[in-house]
């Protein structure tokens, strides 16, 4: 990593096998991140334990994650990647900062709140996440959290964490990060909703060719004729496909759909081909990489090794500047 | 340790220099669990941390606790004594626990709903403060663990969150411990209010033996003459004189303050002697243990060691039973 750049940080929940609207809404915008900043991309399987409850399903939803973002594009050598639970430091870590924040701010945090309104009985670990968020974040000294407009409260809480531990404890204990609002372009499944797991409107990032247009044709779209002139603007099909094609393309479809003679099948093929140019080179390289387990784990492990060893020097210095060790 | 014998497990919080109501009612109980149990003991630093803000009384804090407990007979080689900050693993199990733990159980909790009560902003540490008990005992697979009253709905918490855990991912993940309700005798201090360190009515373990004196001559007593009969009971003087006194020695006091012509004055130095006599011993040797913080640190760390021998292998099957690692 080049250490004059700042370092940014992304968690990976592993809690399903990515659809195309993680993609275009996480996984791309993520990986453009390396473009700027030194990238720390961890997979956090611990995280997921607060809703996960099957250890095979767990495990293998990591592979699933880890194998997709790598043959996304992201590069174990030029970043970071490993998995949460190999830094158990962060736990240590979590405990100090639930030592400087007020049980009140965390029962305002949103997702606890979200939980509770829904009638949700929710557990501990849901309460007690935005303090192992900034621990995870203050574990590395990261700088850039890229987050959606969703994450900002927690960011907001972290950063508080980190500006209690330096007033109690001395400037510098922790380093202060900083948001990076990113705004995810909002990605819609089959039937015009955000497309998400719970829906179920979506399609895996690597189905293969023939099920990813069998998905894409289930797309809803308007019911005019052939002939009809058609508004491009507003259709979930046209809204995808700005999100794949080049200008260029972009602008011809318009036209095409504005024009009349040009139905919706024909858009979702257009659709279609573009995706597959796009994810269809990927999917070779995720078919072969999630089906080596063995060589993930070496991956994950290498990453985990780099990253302790940035782990290691904050828990080392925080655990001086609390009074848990003599200072060095 | 015996490997026949249950494990019990205390924890001694380091937030100040122990008074003779800490030893008779906390040291002294605990230390002849000994005798029936295989002793695990560690000093909650990491505990203290919900409360101590300054990170070189916590240090001393651990070092006056340790050299106390040792001094009045803790063996480490018999047991294992070692720092909560050494087995960091603790952290790790507790994350656990807090996703198989609602939050209302832990909104419940007395010490947490106390310091509201009180007006207090507790920190999420006293919030979480029951979890990370539970991880405590877990981790060691503590089939014992002797606490007072106050202390019974925190270990209840402990047995809900292993019963939880086994339940999840199988019997035999952690191991349920039992409460030992160990009645501890009420220890009043100079002004007849129970001795705490908050009231500053009591005497160090290891006061100076003229300080002892002075300390115990502060007692508040009734206000009979020389000449008059006394009721020994209800005495402060002597409920502290019996809990230091022979059975033979208690007798002859109470015979000598009802038959009058003995005064309070002479029955606060019996308490006295009996005191000195007791912790006299001791005292010499939390000198010479107190005076050398390496050879303490080496103590504890011999401990953690053995500790963390055992928290590993518990740590790597819960990581193993949740999904997080393969199993092996």
């Amino acid at each position: 990593m080049d250490s004059k750049r700042k370092i940014s940080l992304t968690g990976i929940k592993p809690t399903h096998v990515p659809h195309i609207g993680n993609y275009f809404g996480a996984i791309r915008p993520a990986l453009r991140l390396t473009e700027s900043y030194d990238g720390m991309y961890f997979i956090a399987d611990y995280h997921a334990l607060t809703t996960v409850r099957d250890p095979k399903a767990l495990q293998q939803a990591v592979y699933d994650v880890t194998a997709t973002w790598l043959a996304c594009g992201l590069d174990p050598k030029s970043t970071i990647v490993y998995r949460q639970s190999s830094v158990p430091e962060v736990f240590e870590l979590a405990w100090v900062l639930s030592c400087v924040v007020a049980t009140g701010q965390l029962e305002r945090g949103h997702a606890y709140k979200d939980a509770v309104a829904k009638g949700d009985v929710p557990n501990a670990g849901v309460f007690y996440y935005p303090v192992l968020m900034a621990a995870d974040i203050l574990l590395y000294g990261a700088q850039v959290v890229p987050i959606g407009q969703d994450q900002k409260q927690h960011l907001e809480l972290a950063r508080d964490m980190a500006q209690r531990l330096n007033h109690h404890y001395g400037e510098g204990t922790v380093v202060v990060p900083e948001a990076l609002i990113t705004e995810a372009p909002l990605v819609p499944g089959f039937d015009g909703h955000k497309m998400s797991k719970s829906r179920g409107n979506g399609i895996t990032v690597f189905a293969p060719a023939k099920e990813l247009r069998k998905g894409v044709m289930k797309f809803v779209t308007g019911s005019e004729s052939l002939e009809e002139p058609k508004d491009p603007e507003g259709a979930t099909v046209f809204q995808l496909y700005k999100l794949v094609a080049t200008n260029e393309e972009i602008e011809t479809l318009a036209s095409k759909l504005r024009a009349g003679g040009y139905g919706w099948g024909h858009a979702k093929q257009d659709l279609y081909e573009a995706l597959e140019r796009e994810l269809g080179p990927f999917r070779e390289r995720f078919d072969a990489l999630r089906a080596d387990e063995a060589a993930l784990d070496r991956t994950l492990e290498e990453g985990a090794e780099r990253a302790r060893a940035i782990a290691r020097r904050t828990v080392a210095r925080v655990r001086a500047a609390v009074g848990i060790d003599r200072p060095a």
